[in-house]
């Protein structure tokens, strides 16, 4: 690290810091404890509640093989499961299995598709740290989608460990959107996803434009799963803040490491905050300013400016990662997916 | 609080929660001590020399009056003029003191402005917790802005402590705004500013409103002191994070109760995140993920989104507050200052 402390000398007094208030080698911030309280201020009581709530006591379930993650996952899909019924209920939709060229996917149509929408199609792609969420219980967010933004989805259930590997989530998302390629301009597609979902929407996107395939209209990208390889500042400033992934060194990152087998954790299509993302269409990024993925998601968003990309930031007050897709009838959800859709609305088709 | 804790237990195993990991009344999280190192992905040396200094040493002088102050003020502004002639030269501007309706002001003219400029004009405000940088110590950042944005730009050197207490700066910014109208329609033109003069930006427009006068032509404003009452979660998620406020009990509100001198805090001109936004014109907002005021520029956000105002965010990684503007020279500066350029020049005149 390179430091110009003469230009720092200088430069020092133009706030409030002293010249002399520099040491000579950076060294880490020592911050103290400390105890947070639930904030309320223009936060709905639900909310609050997700906010308040203690640590996730599985944050720190290190799985070290496909077998022991897919044991956890398919107990926490039976629970997820059950909330689905009633989802598509208030959301008015509805949810078919199918296969697509080989891949399972579900297909969620909302009962009403406004005129302006019929010729567009959304892909999803669901989180879980590539080893979460199989079948039917990968689709809560495309429900949500479907029936308040008012689209058709196809939710995209790629295979994770042990079924398969590195690339089988990012390769079964570029089957899914040739085949729908086949029936729609690319410029009709929007992708989207949360947490390890919204690191494969922009991994999709880099596969997508190595093979040569056009880009996707629009894109939402959520709290994105964006660097795998622990760099991030709010990996350290969001720890044991964020009480959902609460420290790098906890279950998602872990079962990343499993997913990829082996493979560079830094290759763009498991870190894609390393691709080059010139080329890519308007993208809208979600996160919280507790979200131990803050860092990461602002990264994405500055790359994307960085190489003329069209890209829009939204960040929620108080919120850990992925809390905005955590209640459909939460108005923060509504929030936050309602820019998602208004922001298809205005790049889709264009 | 209304907390619905059935509705939790419902939707718990949506993530990764189990329904009996919520607790029935929400205490206040504790985060242990931590240690934080220098962040220095996609952040350039110089940033990261800023980013990696100890606590602002003057972090906790608490003045009690405006003359205590402006003592520690005018030693600052001191130093500060001293690197103006630099900036000048680098930066190609001009400089000139001047009065506009009895208010003081700097008009500060780039070399070059460009054709679809020359109709156009900035208002700047600057920021110091409404009691720093009195005078030409507080023109940098309309220098940043008129060399690097080609604009003019007029900085308002409005009245502080113990000159002058609430609402001498706003007041002084809408009776240079009324100026400037009779020379410009207000698409025309725009106003900008960091920290309390981010809250200006914020504030002079409630006022200007209230007036009945019309709406400038777009905002920019910087991490802005938008909650005096030390409301915002980041108040306590980045405390003794943000190396430049450092705390919601430092100076800077502490400043802030000097200048209001026992006015309501929560009035929208001294507090702006409780003000009524809609009918805003288009607003960029600029903080930092370790940024004391990142709450508080986020909660602006939403509440101008939720006002239906055309609003962007610019998130940097690792930086704590107003660190952007302290260096015209960092890349980070070029970029923040390019952004709001661009968002200038796209909404500016329309």
């Amino acid at each position: 690290m390179t430091i110009n402390y003469r230009l720092l000398a200088t430069l020092a007094c133009a706030f409030l810091l002293p010249a002399t208030g520099f040491a000579a080698d950076p060294s880490p911030l020592d911050v103290p404890a400390k105890a947070l309280p639930v904030p309320t201020a223009d936060i709905s009581p639900g909310m609050q509640a997700f906010i308040g709530a203690p640590l996730n006591p599985n944050w720190n379930k290190l799985w070290k093989t496909g077998e022991e993650a897919r044991a956890f996952a398919d107990v926490q899909a039976a629970a997820t499961v059950k909330t689905i019924p009633a989802m598509l209920e208030r959301l008015n939709v509805k949810s078919e299995a199918s296969i697509i060229d080989g891949v399972r996917v579900h297909i969620i149509t909302p009962t009403e598709i406004p005129a302006e929408n019929k010729d567009k199609v959304l892909i999803h792609l669901h989180g879980g740290c590539y080893v979460l969420f199989p079948g039917e219980s990968g689709i809560p967010e495309a429900l949500i989608m479907a029936g308040d933004g008012h689209y058709k989805v196809i939710s995209v259930d790629y295979r994770m460990p042990p079924e398969a590997y590195f690339p089988a989530a990012v390769d079964d998302a570029v089957t899914v959107y040739k085949a729908v390629l086949k029936e729609a301009p690319a410029k009709n597609i929007g992708v989207f996803g949360t947490s390890a979902g919204g690191a494969l929407t922009l991994e999709m996107v880099l596969r997508a434009r190595d093979q040569g395939l056009p880009v996707p209209g629009a894109l939402a990208s959520g709290t994105p799963m964006s660097d795998a390889t622990k760099t991030g500042d709010s990996f350290y400033t969001n720890e044991k803040v964020d009480n959902i992934l609460v420290s790098r060194d906890g279950f998602c990152d872990a079962a990343t490491v499993v997913y990829a087998k082996g493979h560079d954790l830094k290759d763009p299509l498991i870190s894609p905050v390393y691709g080059d993302m010139h080329g890519f269409p308007p993208t809208i990024l979600t996160t919280g300013t507790r979200d131990l993925l803050l860092s990461n998601t602002v990264r994405v968003h500055r790359n994307l400016r960085r190489a003329g990309v069209e890209a829009t930031l939204q960040v929620y007050e108080g919120q850990s990662h992925a809390q905005y897709e955590f209640d459909d009838r939460l108005p923060e959800s509504k929030e936050a997916f309602g820019e998602i859709a208004s922001f298809f609305g205005a790049h889709l088709g264009k």
